[in-house]
């Protein structure tokens, strides 16, 4: 599977460019702050020091701004929202955005209520460097379902979201990342599709908010949103694929998941994980 | 074990009935909307997932009662109230009964603070489908103990505590499901009790809690109270007893009960699960 | 490694004490009132059951100063401090204070930001039993350092800040336990070093933190706070050390560390913990 993508539009994914940026991140080992949900603290920080990467979980306006400053990269995750941490996230995007500092939004349940659709659009008019949805939450996004979501797990295919994707990533700006059973990296003129992973990722909760965290990782250590993109996916997925093989159901699979994490190399990138162009 | 309980009283309930209820859930997949305490909010959902159904945790009070309404049912628990918590609880349980959704209370440490038995019997007011509680929190609610609970963990055998749950299921118009060694569902005029599990669900924080969520993702595919409620700890003490063949110590023991919830059969439960009338 | 440490100065640390400090733990089991940060909620409170105590998580303004009063020990960490929180760690330690109850503090972060720094020294100046700290906060609230910490994880080694720890158990009347590599219990007038464990700590997020509070439980239970604080470290190390010779990754180590703790016997400590007297 060495195909190497994007060649004509100036970017280039393959096997070799993702690890060469996985390499980056174990040795710079960047700060990623997050303003993410109370379920999966615990797990993204895991997530993130088993990749490699220094994690803070910080929401306090006295410090949001200060900690962005000295963080390589931000990461904001809606999943369990209120006022004030929506407040906390708006001041943290702002800075980032002012200071040059890489960020990622992670929009949980758009769509599944008013307050988080809303709560997503005022963060996406921020210009976050990714936005990392499922289907469902992408098309609430982009105001082209009629299609209801099912609180905060997604109900349809990836692949059914990929043109909303294209659309809100030209009106935004940003690179979408739908991520499900096949992860699209979809930017303004071109996509990357990355096959592989495994299904039991549904079982354990914050998965999906552990692929966002791994693309905030990689944004902080390649300036390239697409191959950043690209690689905290495809990195997660070959993880995926090789906990799957030894765990008996989600909660030996979560666990090993961290384990295959913090040891995949690049021939596993190449083994068990498929990149093509879309 | 293949005892039919309650036959007398328009109530059945044996491991067939259980396990049917146990094939419904896995296959509607419910939405369980989750109002709960920091500490288990991860476990909680994995525990979900685990068991077949779909969590989401959700508090935000411009959110909660929108949320409801596309849940199949709702969990109340106060393990890390405070006020905001608790506004937003009382919204949801309204907001829960108003439109028929079933819903189930978890009062964590009732009786250790006077701001946590207040709590709890306002939240009671409010007429929750299940009560689910240990020993101590049940006296506490009932008024029956000079007993001083131990913080969040019982002092004293669920089995001294059937009484009072009685009272209370009368008082209340409520079930009661107080759970330990054994775990007991008690109606007003009837009440199961259901053996077996493991004592290392007493060294893992939060499987009370995940009790409490397994009855209520029960609540959400069966309409009779008292099954649903014996099911989710019949299903839950089948996980353990599982669980605990193979566990060294309670961290194994933690991960090993989730992938065991995940695959458990009828014939897992008939075998580890007695049921009888009390 | 049976060395007696400290008997000059009063105190008298060997491998036999600290279990004897365990064996009254398990016993008594007491109950451990944490104010602590979201990230590390439920791995902590399952360190402290596998450690033998009686974890409860509460924060709310209305109930800390009830709880303190029946808990044998508080815990206050700073992780995910916002203003309320801080509120509640104050109320909580001044009646902490008050009524004679040890508590420990963990100023993650220190250093990190001002609010991080001010909302350290604000509560160091309540007077807790125990600071725990890495290198990186102990330098910070000693004001010794030019230094930049890298978020919430030390980028020193415990080694540097014995100094510093020596300066503030002076000026504070405090026991500074500084944890890395080596873990370093100094009071105004003495020390211990306590080595061990693995550094597969560094790839789980929160053993700082269920460091803190496994030190909080001893203090529950022995009032020599420096015979505490090294029992909470010393047995934590040990736990590590044999987690990590079966453990193949990180989320591996996390769930082993549990099983280990909860096992732990005065012969492992003798076989993996090495103390002397600084």
């Amino acid at each position: 599977m060495d195909t190497t993508i994007g060649k004509t539009t100036g970017t280039w994914i393959n096997h070799d460019r993702i690890a060469e940026s996985l390499a980056h991140l174990r040795e710079r080992r960047p700060l990623v702050h997050n303003i993410t949900n109370f379920v999966v603290m615990n797990f993204t920080a895991n997530t993130l020091l088993a990749l490699g990467a220094s994690p803070a979980m910080v929401h306090a306006p006295e410090e949001v701004q200060a900690f962005v400053a000295i963080s390589g990269a931000l990461v904001v995750n809606i999943g369990t929202l209120d006022s004030a941490f929506v407040m906390s996230m708006s001041l943290a995007a702002r800075q980032a955005v002012a200071t040059g500092i890489p960020w990622v939004l992670d929009p949980v349940g758009a769509g599944a209520t008013a307050f988080r659709t809303r709560t997503s659009l005022d963060l996406l008019a921020l210009a976050p460097n990714v936005l990392r949805a499922n289907a469902s939450e992408v098309l609430a996004i982009a105001g082209t379902s009629g299609h209801m979501s099912k609180g905060v797990d997604a109900t349809i295919s990836s692949r059914h979201a990929v043109e909303a994707a294209r659309h809100l990533a030209r009106a935004s700006r940003t690179i979408v990342a739908v991520t499900g059973a096949v992860d699209y990296v979809i930017s303004a003129d071109h996509g990357v599709a990355i096959e592989g992973g495994s299904p039991m990722s549904q079982l354990v909760t914050g998965t999906g908010c552990a692929a966002t965290a791994c693309v905030g990782a990689f944004l902080a250590v390649e300036k390239d949103p697409v191959l950043a993109a690209a690689s905290g996916l495809a990195v997660l997925k070959a993880a995926a694929a090789i906990a799957a093989r030894c765990a008996e159901g989600p909660g030996a699979f979560q666990s090993a998941l961290l384990d295959a994490l913090h040891r995949v190399s690049r021939d596993d990138l190449a083994e068990h994980v498929a990149l093509r162009s879309v």
